[in-house]
């Protein structure tokens, strides 16, 4: 076997064997094939694309590229909860200590990566104490004895696909739903998932811009997982807008609390209901998914999410003073109000462009190295559909420096988009593949 | 511009513009594009296809690239001859020394290439004192006071094209009619040439295996001389079998110094009067093809032919005694016959096997630092069509160890096959393109 008869062949429109994929995945990964030999290839896979037993064998060939998170000691069912990407997507904070209120245990590993407004990881070290970094026997004896840990990715998960990632992402090669889906599906596997909930994201802010491609990327995760025996669900979830309010890293980790508290925007409660659902009856607690709706609500109104997601933190060293009164947060230095220049309905709120202003007050991170400011961020008064008055508060821009505020003002002035007739929300849950 | 936008666009079948092929060839030259970029976009290439305006783009681009040769002073047309490529190929030494002394102004710069057998430069070193790396004054004085001179690449052409064909063949994309069209015109278009006649090889021995596939890279090849304004015909030729008798260095010249004395084996000859009569045409000596190879034949005749090329000799130096008792070129130490084991007719000699054996006799080179030897090689005493009786001889290798010598004889039993019936040859000129 040799590589160019792998190129060869997919350049000629043939399916390649399991053999043939992993001697590519594990040749690169060993740097005994070129970087230029797996662009080629990966543009070969590309335009003519890979079969979904193509696409399987290239995610288990990812996967087993690394360590494999061994959750077996833990005996019992692990289900794992992803999102594809969005902006003010707190979800997990809000999501996993609540399901774990439920007795759904919680073994969550998120990667750090770049994004608009940092990632879960980002947003949990915004509380004062609270540590990512601990090992995997503390990771699973956490889990064991309170049901719930989530920390940052702390051993070496499929770094195949991330280096194959970072190649497309030079190659311009990352629009492809297979290997999206490989990529997405080889570190769940490697994470040690059992069954796994997807939350798929469409529209401005994600990256899948219609529901057209989000339902096949949906179809392509939910047949890998079939093939390797993890059972999958995805949640087509709508990313036009922010979701909830707060885009910035302890601005959405307030927006969490206060939603464990009961403080529920509508988008955000969708989301978590649902996820949380199907979460619920994966882990064989509840095959009813309304009612186990209501029992995620219940949880929310006798305090025990909120209790169990105290418990975490404590756990893992947070301050939880923190938890109990938000104020204690550290506020930015300049906090001003987008004011709306004429009345009108709000038609459009794009979440990439909101996400990109906040990247700039440095809430994200463009390089690797980048430094987080927790601190500032966008914190959203309204929703699209809202209707607002000339001189009301659009938005409050939290700021570390005048120009990055006058700045970003000036720029959500313009994204935030009034019209004069109102217009109709589109639902947040477009629609559940499994 | 950036090269992530390109590769996108190519990537989406959209046509590129003149500056982003030159942005895509300058970066790629100069380093500033990554090669497993350019792997990338020339897979994207091959699998959605160049336009003609593209191939032209990057032809020149590629052309470009380093010097160009410029041949003005002159004063003349210069028609420049180069073959696709095939095995027993010395058309270049019969060819232009005759149409020289016709009139036909020849500058003709060979590369040393990789190849079963050497380039026309390897067979041209055979002949002792001949200098082939001679500077670009003295080429140019040289084809000014005698009307020719053959000489190796001594200056940077198309160092682009250089480059971007070892990559193509670490990736599996050689085999494509616009990057072998564009790859064969912008070294024509470096080396000077106003107008190019081209030997389209075709069949077993070449890089077009069939003749449609031949056809349309000529065609590429001629649109793209129009569109340079470098008139260009292609003349299609059989490479099914090695063309004369000859395969190897010394074993080539003697057989190319025989043709100028007036021995011809006929595909040779065909060959060589079809070129001749197309290089007297587009140089504005004669516009009646057929009077032109009464013309070429005349020359052979009457000796201006091998005058001219003994007068070509001699200016570069070399000993023109080998010219005039071709018993004196050196021998390998081993000659034996390969004798037919039953009797028959010889259908099938294929060209691209006897390279091979003559490459590992030592003719040829696999790597670029591989030293020639002049010595070896493969004299047939047959052709594809002729009656062969038990116990005749087939053909002679010539080899400097035993082990090479008896491997040869055993592959040259198998290539060389023998059927009960009599095939017709196919033509060697298979048909003109212009």
């Amino acid at each position: 076997m040799n590589i160019l008869e792998i190129i060869e062949k997919k350049r000629n429109k043939n399916e390649l064997t399991k053999q043939e994929i992993e001697f590519f995945i594990n040749g690169y990964v060993k740097e005994e094939v070129a970087d230029y030999q797996v662009s080629a290839l990966v543009m070969a896979m590309f335009l003519n694309g890979l079969t979904k037993q193509e696409t399987t064998y290239l995610t288990l060939a990812m996967a087993n590229s690394g360590e494999i998170l061994d959750l077996s000691k833990l005996d019992k069912i692990i289900v794992d909860k992803h999102s594809t990407g969005g902006v003010g997507d707190k979800v997990s904070i809000c999501l996993l200590p609540l399901v774990a209120s439920i007795g759904v245990p919680v073994a969550k590993m998120s990667g750090r990566g770049l994004g608009f407004t940092g990632g879960t990881v980002d947003k949990l070290n915004s509380i004062p104490g609270y540590k990512t970094d601990i090992d995997i026997n503390s990771f699973v004896k956490n889990v064991d004895n309170i049901g719930i840990s989530m920390i940052s990715q702390t051993i070496n998960l499929a770094p195949a696909d991330k280096k194959l990632y970072a190649l497309r992402d030079s190659i311009s090669c990352v629009e492809n739903i297979s290997l999206i889906a490989s990529s997405i599906m080889s570190k769940k596997i490697a994470s040690g998932a059992d069954k796994i909930v997807l939350d798929v994201t469409c529209g401005k802010g994600a990256f899948m811009k219609n529901i057209d491609d989000a339902k096949l990327l949906a179809n392509e995760m939910i047949e890998i997982g079939r093939l390797v025996d993890r059972e999958t669900v995805c949640v087509l979830t709508n990313m036009d807008e922010p979701l909830g309010y707060a885009v910035g890293n302890n601005l959405e980790v307030i927006e969490a609390i206060e939603f464990l508290k009961g403080s529920m925007p509508q988008d955000l409660k969708d989301v978590v209901l649902e996820l949380g659902s199907h979460m619920i009856n994966l882990a064989g607690l509840g095959e009813n998914l309304e009612e186990n709706k209501v029992k995620l609500l219940e949880n929310i109104k006798n305090g025990n999410g909120f209790k169990k997601f105290v418990e975490m933190v404590k756990n893992q060293g947070g301050d939880i003073a923190f938890l109990q009164d938000v104020d204690k947060f550290p506020k930015a230095k300049y906090i001003k109000p987008v004011v709306a220049i004429k009345e009108g309905y709000i038609y459009e709120m794009n979440a990439e462009d909101i996400g990109k202003v906040a990247c700039n007050l440095g809430a994200g991170r463009v390089k690797k190295e980048d430094v987080i400011d927790y601190t500032v961020g966008i914190k959203l008064c309204k929703k699209v559909s809202n209707k607002v008055l000339q001189g009301e508060c659009l938005a409050y821009v939290y700021a570390n420096d005048v120009k990055s505020l006058e700045l970003s003002i000036s720029k959500l002035q313009d994204i935030i988009k009034i019209g004069d007739n109102k217009i109709e929300r589109l639902s947040t849950i477009f629609g559940i593949c499994r």
